[in-house]
């Protein structure tokens, strides 16, 4: 059908055989090609899904007509060139986490795309589950009023990965989140780790990130390679409810707590800020019916949407600028021992 | 009987009438006298226990013979100088939580009872919880190895204190916690604090606390006033073991996973840190059967014990010394937004 | 005040110092007597309330023109007489569950009252807490539709009862509140009921009851003295919606699911009835806040009120033998080991 | 390999394809052919597996002097002509649950199976996931001491069947655990059902299943097709100890609690059994650690070993026959509203 959109896998390891299938399955897309140095690799995913063509050479994807669009599950290091490369041909590109291995790097793939009036889109995946899809609605029509804090907690038993820390391994699910969530994106005012190595391993392998937001609210994340249990839990806090995600729950992935504080702000004014002044809510808990979709299926629909309107896709280059920018904080904090305060020139734009 | 020690309960306010309750019903003592300003206060007290004695005045019981030791419930500014007296006059002090209202000022309670020869005891009571004392004994026994990691959260809707932050409101209770918990008592090298106070109402009320200890290990406490749902919860990763404490489930409070990390260290020597090398295990998990008694009544058979046989007590001042220092260095850290190194020399001394 | 009704107590044992206190405590309630066989512990009571007068001696109460109303909690085979002793001296009356030791005389009771134009109320102390009054407002305003099931379980470790088996130890509770929650009362057409005696007690320490409701419904309720476990839950299945009631989740007790089986009744008229006609509803889950009160302080309530205003109280004597007449359907069921088919001629008729 | 054994796969429906992958990747057997009278669904089946013969004939299959044994995956109803035309052709049988559509029809097949030497099998794929056989171990050594009882809970929103009802659908899991969990197999004295239609789909909806075992013990299965939370539990309560199956708890499936009620039997004699006689022991909770491994790898692995030993299969046929019998017997009292006996003759042996 000819308005469907012509799209190349580059990349045939972890990751690119669901961006494959994802795309072989999408009414929007034509899967025309995977792109592995490793033929073999790339030949036996092609005949699980049917066929597709496979090559060795990015430059032949790159000539082809046929392709609208590349999809880039290569290592971080990667990223940059062929992204760069692809965009210079005229593709529209998705790009797996994190968007490039440096900031620098990040935003120069923004500028081209810009300039070149092509879609650049980070693939967030799990922005695109149903509970965090459901959580920004809710954010997006008031139901929690300001938002006053976020806490994530991601730990569980984890492969001590050879070249990236905690941080890197993990947090980049927790801030891509937020950053969908958080109505300006993430663009904290200061950002604060700390990181511990028990088993000398060599990297941090359990730790704690902060942030603090303009406007006072805070931003926190946990994440351990060393607990025996696994959690998966995300609060929203705010003004005028709370919601809890559990990932791991069954029945009641996302409540939300009709319950906090009331602050009488007003009556404060040059008296003693007295907890007379506070009262409680203790109201109704809900939890809101989640439909059954694979995350990814959706990203493949807003890659393609993005296209065709020309609008911005919901996790764009600049949700990845910003997410890279808080990881970058984050080790140099590690490394300093101190508050990373982050320059917002430096950072990706809020949204 | 000759042999019980007499003491009087000073301060009957909100932890006093426990304080008075427990002395009373055990074997070990006579509550012989309950000392306030507002004598209607200890009196309405005294008669709920039957008819003990009632002053106002501190002097009346320093000077009688009959009472061996004294129970300071007061405001925490008043701490020094009823401890100081009561030492001075001969008497054994076990003093609420925090020990006194400066490092300075604990200090000099602690010498002036070790040059007198006088127990000095902090009123630690969630260390004389049946699940914090099973965790100590496991510890102690070897049962969960070195420990890597302790990670405590204690959230709940709560008031916001008037003249505390949320820090020095629940944060104590981890502390005081992990003091009885750490093989050496609670001496980190380093305290980093990160809070916020998103509804305006002057002070942290969620708070973020990490400390680094000697060896590698990390310890931290999530403290949240504004959150809906309630969860208490200690997590101790070991290098053998890790325990899991979560006090507000009825039925299994702590229990213990034979699961973890283990990294090949003596591998590891001149070459590269791989994760090959890591191997995990995927054991048994166990949770002991806990007696059911309560604390308090354990703290003031603890305060007795010592007073009678000359050894110090579980929680002595050095305890309440070592748990004053790290909040303290967590103040400092908010204000400066830096990491607190925290000097031993100030601080309390390891155990 | 001359508008309160004056109440005495009769039995200091197990449950009358709840009743006592209750009733002391209410603003529509004068507590004029304690009175119990055994003076000690009537007079260790009435001190405990602040001198309230005792007596041996049941002819003084029922003489007494300040006394408006008894309330009895004493042995079950004692109901009886002393009702029908209090109702002869035109004394409103308040009885423990079981409402008598057998149905004749409970009927009785009812009839006697009825006659004497005097409230005869049934202490079922759970239907008067939040958790059941809020399903029994779901209920009454439609929210669950049609009332297909009822399945309660409350199972734990229980003292094994010298007198009376599981299903008469714990049952009580379950049918007492299914009386409450049902439209038209606690009116099976039949009952059955399995019980297992493991360990050669000489009752049943194990037991599940059936009952088969008109159109329909089914009631099923687990009790077993032998679980390890403890499980206290209710589930309502309606047309509509379903209710889950957790007694011991501490923070949602009530959890209502917009979820089912939709079953397209008039498509099936004449053609098989097949799974193409069924539908699922996968809506949200709605647990409503529940406001905290004693459940005996709105018992208390309910009293005063059905005296005042001359209705029937929600839990009357027809409700207690409604109970009682299953409990004894249960029994015989049990011995019989057949569905006992329950005459309505001879039970308490529907509400 | 010379010492595999071949099997033939009859039927490519739904369970089928799950037998044949299992067979195609054990090292025990050879897949040699897939039978179904719809040659496209076998074709199909044969291609992802990598072009094993498919034919309609069931025949050719037993003619095939490569074939030891079959495993029939078509419907009930056809399992016994299958069945006794593979054990006259020499061939070694495992068959899917139920194992026939009938108890006579049952036995006919074990006896013949039995009078030829050769192995009749039930695919009772539950026994052989890791937990079941874990309890089976715990069982066997004697940690739980006598069982007390057992009680089952399988409920959820399900598929309302056409052919049969919710006993027919869910029970034989609970059974057929229940049938290799219990030493003597499942040999009940009296089974009694009790089910409900309360959407008038024309069969139970709502079933509750209790057996009486020889020496007091009981079985109760709840099964349920109109609950929307889902619960699987299975609870045995033993002299010693009571095991828990949580089956959708993620982490801790089977969990051994070291409490219970300890009767002095003894001390009973001739007096009064008194709740003073009564201890209960607190002790401890144990999570033994589970292997993850598909159930039906194992029962292949099993199928494979019964045939090369010589021995019986732990889920033999009439283990098959036994959980017929029980269900034959629940439908029955159903029907007439009466607890049934179960005459042992007719049932499967006990074990």
């Amino acid at each position: 059908m000819t308005r469907t959109l012509g799209v190349a896998v580059i990349g045939a390891g972890y990751w690119g055989p669901n961006l494959a299938r994802n795309f072989q399955y999408s009414p929007d897309w034509r899967l025309e090609a995977i792109c592995d140095l490793d033929l073999d690799r790339a030949s036996a995913l092609a005949a699980r899904l049917g066929g597709v063509r496979v090559t060795a050479s990015l430059d032949d994807v790159l000539a082809d007509p046929a392709i609208d669009a590349v999809a880039i599950a290569t290592p971080a290091r990667t990223h940059h060139p062929i992204a760069m490369a692809a965009i210079a041909a005229g593709k529209h590109v998705v790009v797996e986490k994190p968007i490039a291995d440096g900031t620098q790097r990040a935003r120069e793939m923004v500028a081209a795309a810009d300039a070149a009036g092509l879609v650049l889109m980070t693939d967030h995946t799990y922005c695109y589950t149903p509970a965090v899809l459901k959580m920004r609605e809710l954010i997006a029509e008031g139901h929690l009023g300001d938002i006053l804090y976020i806490d994530s907690v991601r730990i569980n038993l984890g492969i001590i990965q050879p070249d990236v820390d905690v941080f890197w391994d993990l947090a980049p699910h927790d801030l891509s989140i937020m950053d969908f969530l958080l109505p300006g994106g993430l663009v904290p005012e200061s950002v604060t780790a700390v990181g511990a190595d028990p088993l000398s391993a060599g990297k941090a392998c359990i730790g704690y990130l902060s942030m603090m937001f303009p406007g006072g609210a805070i931003g926190h994340a946990h994440v351990n390679w060393l607990s025996p249990t696994k959690i998966r839990q995300l609060v929203i806090g705010g003004s005028r409810r709370t919601v809890v995600w559990d990932d791991l729950s069954p029945q009641q992935r996302v409540s939300v707590y009709d319950r906090g504080v009331d602050l009488d702000i007003q009556a404060l004014d040059g008296i003693d800020r007295a907890s007379a002044l506070i009262s409680y809510r203790l109201g109704d808990t809900w939890s809101p019916a989640l439909q059954e979709r694979e995350a990814l299926a959706a990203m493949v629909d807003e890659f393609a949407e993005a296209i065709t309107t020309g609008r911005p896709p919901r996790t764009d280059g600049q949700s990845g600028l910003r997410v890279l920018s808080v990881l970058e904080a984050a080790s140099q904090s590690l490394q300093t021992g101190t508050a990373q305060e982050r320059l917002n020139a430096y950072a990706g734009e809020p949204r």
